[in-house]
């Protein structure tokens, strides 16, 4: 059995505990994650024992590969899961709430003209993403190798007059050239006190020097996603930046000691928040600790205050504390990080040293 | 008043035509057109005379400068819309279908327990948006410049050898240190019988002497996108290549011709379709003539043959035919241009002979 044919069997055994016949799928990384396909335009039906798929005449050709009964719409591709819904004389049928716009199920419910009840089924595929199997970890290996090896590229060409945007775009031409299709968000480059903004834009400003350099980057490989922040200076770091930088990596070695399975992500958050908290650093640390990623840069789970999710084998995720200091700079240091079955893999290569540059 | 207010003013008399006293608005480009937020999450409600903005706490500094009435929420945004709702007493309030989510509706329907009712709101904005004003044109033209000096940039050091991700990778690195945030696709870079597909992704596949090269690529500059392709070939082209050029050069050219204000799109989706129809091409351009353009790469209007859309000056379109030959390779060339008042402006400078490389 396929892995994807794997994944779509674990679907439908949830798929009877909702008490559902079948599944209308909108989410884009969901149905990648059940097929492969990773065009713009498509939807699901899944229900026991089969795989529907519907896509338009661009993709002709990759819907001849697509591991489910193929369907190629000419016009909506809604309507086309209504006439299947209603063929197969399904009765009860689920959809995703936070994936099915307003108009398609309009539509749909249009089209079945009460031949079938819908139902909404929240978050049955994003759960089931959220642990990785084997041939996943595999490819997030090379999505954050590809990540840390663009970094460590860029690192020997980054000195003090570059503008950060110029640092950016080095950077996803790395990435690029190694295998990446997209970055996995826009690339945070950010000199002297604009790395105290946790989602700062690459600009005009060039690294001047004794100016701190903050960099979050991600790629996106075969469609997995990899997340990594490091911080550098362009000097030689005064006593303020090493004590702040020494504090950020403290929560962080402490985020990633706590992670194991069967822990809680508060539990992961509080290990980091705890450690700035003792730095008195607690107020300029506004953000959760972490987040999961895979076919998403952020999935299930998050890693925050409030979150109760439950560490388990094969999820991946990022710890990523950071402390910012208004109108003088901010720290964060990130990995990827694998939960393993005895705790924790950093899967992130990059040496986590204040680097002077 | 500001541009922004002059958008919302138009967006509230159309509302008042549709019979609701406010719309909910929940796309990313409609809030941006609106307020020149581009941030990731965020709702408005705009009603007569009065604009209201809502995001969560990680831009708050953003939300202090946006030009309405600021909402910073901590939990779902939908509830403090419905809490301004209510607290306004409106009655009757529109929704984008084919924007708002299910899980939306039903927490906004909930949320306002029978005090408002809900009606569909199609594409309102949207259609304000296929007219550009003067402020955007400029814009878009920065963001075509970038695109295509980037182009001219990556044109001198590409040679046979290079892999289509590297030539890739070197435009979107000019694109960015040209001040373009992110590409606008995926940028295309097609050589040989790749290029006979018009969605083809770069691989590692490396240019080889005598064959064609297809780029297809676009920026996104301060949000606005750009569109463009050309095709060189590598060597002397054969004249099989030069006649395919020729008869899609000058069935790009017919569709420019054909453009100017009160033509339907469907007339310069003909004038383009009809002149690969006399070399006998007509099968082999199979998709539609163009698209308008903006914050996103695709809008209204679609430059197709069954759309009725007549052309308005302001209107920023595509004009891309190509012809693809299976196994043997693909040629499309594109141009940004806008609608004048008195016919077309091309507004990309690159040139459009056939490339020697």
């Amino acid at each position: 059995m396929s892995e994807f044919e794997q994944r779509r069997r674990a679907v439908s055994e949830q798929l009877a505990k909702r008490e559902v016949e079948a599944l209308v799928v909108s989410s884009p990384a969901n149905i990648r994650y059940l097929t492969g396909f990773a065009g713009s335009n498509a939807l699901m039906l899944v229900s026991e024992g089969e795989a529907h798929f519907f896509t338009d005449p661009r993709y002709t050709g990759e819907a001849a590969s697509v591991p489910a009964k193929s369907h190629v719409a000419k016009g909506l591709l809604i309507l086309a899961v209504a006439s299947t819904i209603k063929r197969k004389r399904l009765r009860k049928v689920g959809f995703e709430p936070t994936w099915m716009d307003m108009d398609q199920h309009g539509r749909l419910e249009k089209a079945l003209d009460r031949r079938a009840s819908l139902h909404p089924v929240g978050s049955l595929i994003e759960e089931q993403r959220a642990v990785k199997s084997p041939a996943e970890i595999e490819i997030i290996r090379r999505s954050v190798q590809a990540n840390s090896e663009a970094y460590a590229r860029t690192l020997k060409r980054i000195h003090a007059g570059l503008k950060e945007l110029e640092i950016a775009a080095e950077l996803e031409f790395q990435m690029k050239v190694l295998g990446s299709e997209k970055p996995a968000f826009e690339t945070i480059v950010a000199v002297g006190d604009h790395s105290a903004l946790p989602h700062a834009h690459p600009t005009q400003r060039r690294l001047e020097k004794n100016e701190l350099l903050l960099i979050d980057m991600g790629a996106t490989l075969d469609g997995y996603t990899s997340d990594m922040t490091r911080v550098a200076f362009a000097g030689t770091p005064p006593k303020r930046v090493r004590d702040l930088y020494r504090a950020v990596l403290e929560a962080q070695l402490a985020g990633l000691d706590a992670v194991r399975p069967g822990v809680s992500v508060k539990q992961v958050d509080a290990a980091a928040r705890q450690v700035l908290k003792g730095h008195n650093l607690e107020k300029e640390f506004m953000h959760s600790t972490g987040h999961g990623l895979g076919l998403e840069i952020h999935e299930t789970p998050k890693i925050g205050k409030k979150e109760k999710t439950k560490l388990r084998a094969g999820m991946v995720i990022t710890i990523e504390p950071g402390a910012y200091l208004q109108g003088f700079g901010g720290v964060r240091i990130e990995d990827t990080a694998l939960v393993t079955e005895r705790g924790c893999e950093v899967l992130t290569p990059t040496p986590k040293e204040l680097i002077n540059l």
